[in-house]
Parts: C-alpha cells; sequence; structure tokens
C-alpha cells in the first residue's frame, strides 16, 4: 500500500507547513551512551539533509568534560563544510553554553547558534551551577556577539511545564524567562518539556500566556519529550495554537525505550506522518528519513525508539 | 513530584468524562505470542477493576482453533464471576464470532457481548473468510438473539482508515458498514484504525461522516493503533468531535514494541496520563493501573511499550 492515507485539511486553523528543527545530531547524540565516530556523525547529517531537513542542529561546543558524545565538534563542523551549498536553505545550528564555546563555534565556522535555558532554579543549578537570573546574565554578551557578527541565536528553554525537583511549573515564570531570553536578543524561543509530563490544555495554555505577553507565534518553537507518550499529541496542541517550527529528533535518538526516565524526543517520522497526513508540508521525504534513523540505530547496536521509523523499516 | 501538573481545561469542547472500553485482556493477550494461564487472566482483570477501569472486555469465544490465546474462555467467565458485585458498574463484555459462540458466552454468564466486523472486502476475507456482507448477515441473528435475552451488544468495525491490502479506505464505505451494524441492533460502534495509519484530520473527517449520516456520536468509540504513534493525537481529535468512549489496552498490550507491523493498541496509561492532564475524569488509579501493567509484562516475560508504564515503573 501507499505510505499514507489521502490527507485531509479538517482544521482550517493548521498551519499549511512547519519547519522541523532536527535535533538528533546534538540534543539525541548527547543523551545515548554510545560515543558515535565523528565521520558517523557527518555521514548522519548529511543523510538528514538529503532527506529533505533544513534545520539540523548539529552539535554542541560544550565543555568535553560535561558531554563527551560531543567532544568532537571542533572536528565536525570542518567536514559539514560545503554541505550548504549542496542543499538550497540548509541551516546547521550549533548549541553554544557561553562566550568561550562561542568563540570556538566562529573560528569553526557557524552560522547560527543556540544557547539552553532553564525556567526553573533547580534544573539551572544542577544544570550549570547557576541561578535562572545568572545563566541569562552569562547569555547576555553571547547573544549579543554572536547577534553582531550577523549569528542569529535561538533560545532553548528548558523545563517549561515540570520539573523533576520543582514539580509542576507556574506559566508566569516561564513566560518571564522566555521574555529575558527574546529580549537579550534570540530570534527563536523553543519551549521545553523536557521531562515530558505536559498534557495538549497545558501546552495551549502556556502558547496563550506568550500570546498574552505580547510574543508573536511565529518566534515560537515547541520541543516536546515522549516520556509519557504526549509529544506528537502536544504538538497537535501547539500546531492549532498557531506554532509552525517543531523540534524533533530522527528515530527518537537520545530517548532509552527501556530506561527508567526515558526522555526520548519526538520522533522525526512520527511527527511527519502526522504532519503529511494531515496535509501539513515539511519538505521531508520519510521513507529516506526512516532508512536513515534505522542506520542510525545500527551504528548504536540497538533499535529506534520511534513507532514510524519500527513500523517502515522493520526490527 | 506529584504524577502529573494541575488539570488545564483549555478547551471546552472537550468532555468532563471519559469511559475507557479497557481490551487488554482480550484484543491484547490475542495478539500476544505468550499463553497467558487462566488464573493470571483473572487476576489480571480483577486488578485492571481494582484500578478503577469500569469496561473491562474480558474474552472472545471464538474457536480455540483461530486464537489459542483465549481458548480458556469457559474456564475465565466462572472465575469472574462476583467480580462485578463487587466493582459497581463494572461491565466484563466479551467477543463473540457467531452463533455457536454467543450461546457458549450466554452458557457462561456472559451480559454484554462484541461483534468484530471489517469495512473492508479483503480484511472480511482474509479474516473470516466472508464477504463484508456475509459477515453482517452472520451477526444478525447473533445481535437479535443477544439483544433479545437482554444482553447489549457492541460492533466492532475494523480497517476504518487504511486496510494493507486495499491502502486508504472511502469513508462512505466506512459510514455505510458502521450503519449496517447499528441497524442490526448494535447499541455502540468501536471504529478501528487496526492498522494505526490515520492522523487526526482523517478521524475528524471520518466522525463527520458519521454525524451527517444521522449517527449520535455518543454512540461512537474509537480504536486506535500506535503503529506510526498517532494512537493518543487521534484520541485528542476524536474528543474535540464529542467522543466520550475510547479503547485502549493496559500497558500497551497486543503490540512487540520491536516487531515489524507493531500493531500495538494504544496503552491505558498514556490515555489516562492525557486525559487526567486535560482534566477529564475516568475513575482510574495511574498509578496502580501501571504497577499492574507492569506485573503482566513480568508475566509475558517483556517490558510493557507503554510509555507512560516505563517512565512510572521503571524498566
Amino acid at each position: 500500500m501507499d505510505l499514507g492515507l489521502p490527507s485531509v485539511l479538517a482544521d482550517p486553523a493548521l498551519p499549511a507547513r512547519v519547519r522541523i528543527h532536527e535535533v538528533g545530531a546534538r540534543d539525541g547524540l548527547q543523551n545515548e551512551s554510545s560515543l558515535v565516530p565523528v565521520e558517523v556523525k557527518a555521514e548522519f547529517i548529511t543523510r538528514l539533509a538529503e532527506a529533505g531537513l533544513r534545520t539540523v542542529e548539529a552539535t554542541s561546543f560544550v565543555h568535553p568534560k560535561w558531554v563527551p558524545q560531543l567532544a568532537d565538534a571542533e572536528q565536525l563542523l570542518p567536514r559539514l563544510s560545503g554541505l550548504r551549498e549542496r542543499y538550497e536553505g540548509l541551516r546547521l545550528p550549533v548549541l553554544v553554553p557561553n562566550e568561550r564555546g562561542l568563540d570556538r563555534a566562529l573560528a569553526h565556522g557557524a552560522t547560527e547558534i543556540a544557547v539552553f535555558a532553564s525556567a526553573t532554579e533547580t534544573f539551572a543549578q544542577r544544570n550549570l551551577n547557576r541561578s535562572v537570573d545568572e545563566v541569562l546574565e552569562m547569555f547576555r554578551p553571547v547573544v549579543e556577539r554572536a547577534t553582531g557578527a550577523g549569528v542569529p541565536v535561538r533560545g532553548y528553554l528548558s523545563m517549561c511545564f515540570g520539573d523533576p525537583w520543582e514539580g509542576p511549573v507556574a506559566l508566569e515564570q516561564v513566560v518571564t524567562a522566555g521574555l529575558r531570553l527574546i529580549e537579550l536578543g534570540c530570534t527563536e524561543l523553543s519551549l521545553g518539556d523536557t521531562i515530558g509530563v505536559a498534557t495538549p490544555g497545558q501546552v495551549a495554555a502556556l502558547l496563550d500566556g506568550f500570546d498574552r505577553a505580547g510574543v508573536p507565534v511565529g518566534q515560537l518553537a515547541v520541543h516536546f519529550h515522549d516520556t509519557y507518550g504526549q509529544a506528537l499529541a502536544n504538538t497537535l496542541a501547539a500546531l492549532r495554537c498557531g506554532v509552525t517550527v517543531v523540534d524533533s529528533s530522527a528515530g527518537g535518538l537520545g530517548g532509552c525505550p527501556y530506561a527508567k526516565s526515558a526522555t526520548g524526543n519526538l520522533a522525526t517520522e512520527d511527527l511527519v506522518w502526522m504532519l503529511h497526513g494531515l496535509g501539513i508540508e515539511t519538505g521531508v521525504d520519510l521513507r529516506r528519513l526512516a532508512a536513515t534513523s534505522a542506520w542510525m540505530a545500527r551504528q548504536l547496536g540497538r533499535p529506534s525508539p520511534s513507532r514510524a521509523v519500527q513500523a517502515l523499516t522493520g526490527p
């Protein structure tokens, strides 16, 4: 049979096109226990572009001590030179944790960066050993210098719904932290449900909160985790609120299917299946993408947790 | 932290309460390769009732040759006697394939039954060796006799969106077959996406088709499979259309997480997580239910494919 059903655009509130911000090579691999050789990473990113993805977060310039999985960022970027010429419109942002990281990223040809903040104090302290305010102040010169160099900055905001230590996170707290990232100069804000506890009503409420604070929805992205299986339903709710940028991870990279805290990212394939079924364009060739994720799963020595990858490529 | 976030009822179109039609003991176990002892089945169903589920499909009176997993239906039902007295409002429907099955079910005390039809010719032929019309005619005396005995009949309609041999299924074809089941006397119609290919727009379109055909939405249930990860997003779409009865399987029973055709049912725990987050009552104690599914997974000797069960109970 054909891949899917004829698409039905039942809800005129849904967008005609969604841009997928593919995070598998960075957020995915950084949470895998295996260390992946730099050549494999370069091939992975090339294949993601070949499958039609046009925003592929490539790596992180965080200190190798903290994320050994991405210690080869300086070796990886040169291997990607030429990709942006080969694939029109391809964007290859990299995460930077501070000014030192920015220096390294710029020195190796990064043309877009991202910074990673937290909506909650406990996670900011545990992740970066700083308060939320201190994290944001640390990013001020990073964003200013990047922007001055013509390099746009995406701001990740984690723990937007629940925090493993603090529990439910107040909406106002999230909006306040998000506004700070935008005021610093971030051109896009990615709202993360880092522990995957949110449900669609909470997603709509948070997006409404940003709307009331005057943030255009076009500046917002959503970043859901499938810890409790909610990621795709939450994405649907976000689309209905006007969001058109969705983060996801090829093959669901970054989540161990049978780990206690299976903080797996939403799988890009599951997302694309839904979007295409809804008649929403992504530019992605789903079969090619699923084959790429199946190949990467073999590199990692374990099956992909993505349902669509399993169904399309077998065990 | 607490189980979830404070619920937010963002959408007044959503129902205040959903009735879960739990299919793990029947649809789930019939698709597992392991044979589960009758005592374990009885304990499973008892624990599901204890966790607050009030519609628990118990077994099938199909010929043991076709479904050896449920060959012990006649031994199981007597073990459940007394359950309906212990748990107020508990319903224990059983599947019957024909009049012979109905006789056996009634002789063993069944008070509700279900019949299983197909919206497509190919699946009807392959599953029951009959045309769609012949299947429906076979059910006529079953439904008449059951109804005459005061036993309500649920009609399952499978392949409502896609068929593995025929591909996309025409909406009119599904509505026509569904109307036939209702005309036969079925009091509830469960619309099944048996191969899990549907997306939310198609769900809304089909429900709209039944609405236009004059079927009250209160008579409809939805039955989604997570083959491509779409089940919960589809459920959300169905709730927005007014559906208040949702089929699901405790722990996602019936789906092998790494099988090629992973036709897993929507996991009841993933569903309950979403419903409670949306402020929708189910009567289910989620922790108790997840513990039951983890226990059943140990009986089957493999982990539960439910994300919520994994997150709540560990590997």
